[in-house]
């Protein structure tokens, strides 16, 4: 029987669209924190703006630390926020370079960071810390790629101020990156990311690898985040209807 | 009848705490964007993190922009971040002082902002700008007018490098704040808020006002924010209890 009002479900759902909830994201983050902290122990979130800003702050939730001095109380780990896009819509950008192009919109408050009694800078708060890189989603990695190495970069310039003997000497820096949802497919860009916890290795200071978290891996579907959506109820009830029924699988 | 699981309902459901869902925030955000859009069309977002950091991702859903060169397309509004806490933990401090000082972990990334041709800048990109401040929730009003008058501070230092008669040639700054919640009850800061549109004066280039946007205002109760919910089904589950029943009134 038709509907005349035109409300019913959409003939394909499910569809190629993967429809989490907040509330699923939610739960899937508090999942995958546990073994965040576990493995990582997280320092400094490093939320890429806007995507990374719902995340970062749930995981803050699910990370907190116990004060080294009180040990009965528990602190939030701090956010700082960076702001990368995709340079995806000026005229006379060919097709090959869409999607490739990362511009900074904001970076890491350099200037309020600190300096130790030489003057040496500490790469935005970052040296000597376990940095977690938080987003909504991998995709193509191009974003990521760009967080990381950027990020590694301000850490090795700052690096540079000591000796060989006194970087050794420094606590290690490390860096993490954490997704809602890894997509399956090929990537446009690589991390290196580690294998095992284990193969973690220091040289000069800072860690060769990146840990490596997603709190789901999907094919490659159009993934439907409940902060781009302007009907949030329509979007909970097509996300019932989907979870009802088996989830679309990646093309072979 | 005693529950032996423990699991039932806490005996004052209603009690004097607040539970939005988030699908109850994201409804509030939609409906007091078209007023925002309406009245104040924002050209920035500064998000006061990590409370910030959820409403301004879903306000910008609901913000995009026509863009100037091609008016099919509709353009996001870019949403720069800022770190602020109370500074409240610290052994010594007073009763009287503590949740009246700010303590600035992020800035603007002024370091990356423009200048003109002259070497004149831009205060971190808020010059000429409607700025909207977005934070969850306005208690005290102290780290809202923290930001504000920080914010208001650079761009009148920018503003000091024209002439009289530049600044009146200038596009004017003019800012907003957007909170989730705000909580009835003695403020221990204030702002110039706008009591309507029509009062905006733009003296030597900035408005002497502030215009002034909460999605929902309360009693001072407890607010428990979903994002700071270990249990978000359980949140969910006391939020649907106390919704059949009357909301907590403020006190006399």
């Amino acid at each position: 029987m038709s509907d005349p009002s035109g409300a019913a479900a959409p003939a394909g759902v499910p569809d190629d669209h993967w429809r989490p909830t907040y509330e699923d994201i939610h739960i899937m983050i508090r999942n995958m924190a546990d073994i965040v902290r576990e493995e990582f122990q997280p320092d400094l979130l490093v939320a890429i703006g806007g995507g990374g800003f719902f995340p970062a702050r749930v995981l803050r939730t699910f990370l907190k630390k116990r004060d080294e001095k009180q040990p009965g109380k528990m602190r939030n780990v701090p956010i700082q926020a960076i702001g990368l896009s995709l340079y995806e819509e000026v005229d006379g950008v060919s097709e090959e370079q869409i999607g490739t192009e990362v511009v900074r919109t904001q970076w890491l408050d350099t200037a309020r960071r600190g300096t130790d009694s030489q003057g040496r800078g500490d790469a935005g708060g970052l040296l000597g810390k376990n940095v977690l890189i938080v987003d909504e989603v991998d995709d193509s990695r191009t974003t990521l790629h760009y967080a990381y190495h950027e990020l590694l970069k301000d850490v090795k310039k700052a690096l540079e101020a000591y000796t060989p003997e006194e970087r050794a000497q420094l606590p290690p820096t490390r860096f993490a990156v954490f997704v809602v949802h890894n997509k399956l497919g090929p990537k446009r860009a690589e991390l290196p990311i580690l294998a095992r916890p284990a193969d973690d290795r220091i040289v000069d200071g800072v860690s060769t690898g990146v840990y490596y978290y997603a709190a789901e891996t999907t094919p490659p579907v159009w993934i439907d985040f409940p902060w781009e959506q302007t009907d949030i109820l329509e979007h909970n009830r097509l996300a019932a209807l989907a979870q009802a029924q088996p989830r679309p699988e990646a093309p072979p």
